[in-house]
């Protein structure tokens, strides 16, 4: 049998993410043993109990002793306390990483705790579900999506290299870009996003005149599909919001001016305007699928037989 | 073999909606004949090789004469100027339905060419794919969903007591709601969605810093659910978006009041606020998956192995 890609592997945080690696790191035979760490008694018991952890350890200092690749698996906001926490007992030469959805501050955060000798390689796998805890990961998690790793420019080269070839064998295609065109890029694919669907929900709970029950008795009509992405981890996307606060607020203002001209353009009738809009939307569906980052079954492949 | 529901069914339009209707009912025998209209040589030629009609005709006069029941599957802009075309054609005591996702409008739009005699009873089913044409339908689309009645004070009883039989029989459940409130509810839970998604779809595709390969890489981020909707009908959506302007006008306005507030916490750093927003969003998905509106597997049920 190969020896594993990495000795020893400390995952700290076991939520969607740490788990799903744990799962995929198994069946790749990547890791000859993974370490992991939770702060609550409970995450770390559930983990004892699913087993997808070699060992399960309440400090993280204990996960990541003797490690060759350390994944931080925690909500950005926590990134900083924990590198600090752990910089005295990371080894000489290992690969320090993360998985954050934004990049910026985690750099920031981190880098002043990374001891001479260990290389940080912050990075970013495009890969989740609305659900979050150690149960609901699964190997399958970053298959065929694509991992973003911003290394510094003076980053140790072999060490951009392993972790590359760790994400490939993850199942994932690796991109490296600069840490503030990331935390764009992630704005308008990401945050963005979830920061609308969050909205919506709102909008839609407070309505005084449609009861809360007669939203969700028709969510089928097309609210639905916000609520999905607006079920995450209320914590990791309280951080991500914060930590990438300049780009999230700038790209707001863009969607508010083109909301603005489109709720101009049904004031005045501009049937043109909205037709060329939504032609140009399916055009973008299309490519998405043809990019095959979406299913092109009807509904998601939502099932319609029960 | 029990006689059908009805002898003879017009569908008037046979895109995503006329076709399911026709599925459902060859499979639950609902009609001895099923005659069905579409405006365009080629839509009628791929009607006549699916071969889910049992006559297909250039004119709608000609499908609707000697049937039970007329449904208009068309835009909703479109119905004023169908029921118009058919009026002089329509059977004594048939009914006149359609599937529109306004009511208001349509209600005025046709209601002036409904002749003594014939009954129109507005309906809604709240069931669709972001796919349209005659070879997107299939019999399971209103399983399990609603389908809303908007009948007038002084309908008559016995006709929307058959229509309701026959949602049910297609497998929907039935509501029957005033013209107005319908207008509302699904301004909330379908137009302004819609209109979000679209809007969402414009920013993103608009923005300089971003490249669009960029946006479309990695939108399995978020930015793809919103893609799904804003790939539907541009048409349709037309119509829904200008025939029922004023609460889709008001909803916006709400909306972009609940999304400044957020914005505000985010400057701000509301961590509560933000948190506590998030959590309810939760909540409100879990009763949707609970009420049976959307499937339980994360990220839709989409598969994740490819």
């Amino acid at each position: 049998m190969a020896a594993p890609m990495f000795e020893r592997v400390a995952l700290i945080g076991l939520g969607l993410i740490g788990s799903s690696l744990a799962h995929v790191m198994r069946r790749e035979g990547l890791a000859g043993h993974i370490a992991g760490h939770a702060r609550s008694a409970e995450t770390r018991a559930e983990v004892a109990r699913l087993g997808f952890a070699d060992s399960v350890h309440e400090h993280p200092q204990d996960a990541v002793r003797g490690a060759d690749l350390v994944i931080l698996c925690v909500p950005v906001g926590s990134c900083g306390a924990v590198a600090k926490a752990i910089a005295g007992d990371l080894k000489a030469g290992a690969i320090l990483t993360d998985v954050g959805s934004v990049k910026a501050a985690v750099v920031a955060d981190v880098s002043p705790h990374v001891p001479d000798g260990v290389h940080f390689v912050p990075g970013h796998p495009i890969a989740g579900t609305e659900q979050s805890g150690p149960n609901s990961g699964f190997a399958e998690l970053f298959t065929n999506r694509w991992c973003i790793l911003t290394p510094a420019a003076d980053a140790d080269a072999k060490a951009v290299e392993k972790l590359t070839a760790f994400w490939r064998a993850c199942g994932s295609h690796v991109d490296v870009m600069a840490v503030d065109h990331h935390d764009m890029v992630l704005g308008i694919t990401s945050h963005l996003p979830h920061l609308i669907a969050y909205s919506i929900v709102s909008t839609a709970a407070d309505l005084e005149e449609v009861t809360k029950s007669e939203v969700i008795k028709y969510s089928a009509a097309g609210f639905r599909d916000f609520t999905r992405i607006a079920a995450s981890d209320p914590i990791m996307w309280r951080d991500v919001f914060l930590t990438n606060k300049d780009a999230v607020l700038e790209l707001l203002s863009r969607f508010s001016e083109d909301l603005s001209a489109l709720q101009k353009a049904i004031r005045w009738g501009d049937e043109d305007q909205l037709v060329e809009l939504f032609t140009r939307s399916r055009e973008i569906r299309r490519r998405i699928i043809e990019a095959g980052q979406d299913t092109d079954e009807p509904d998601f492949g939502r099932s319609h037989s029960e």
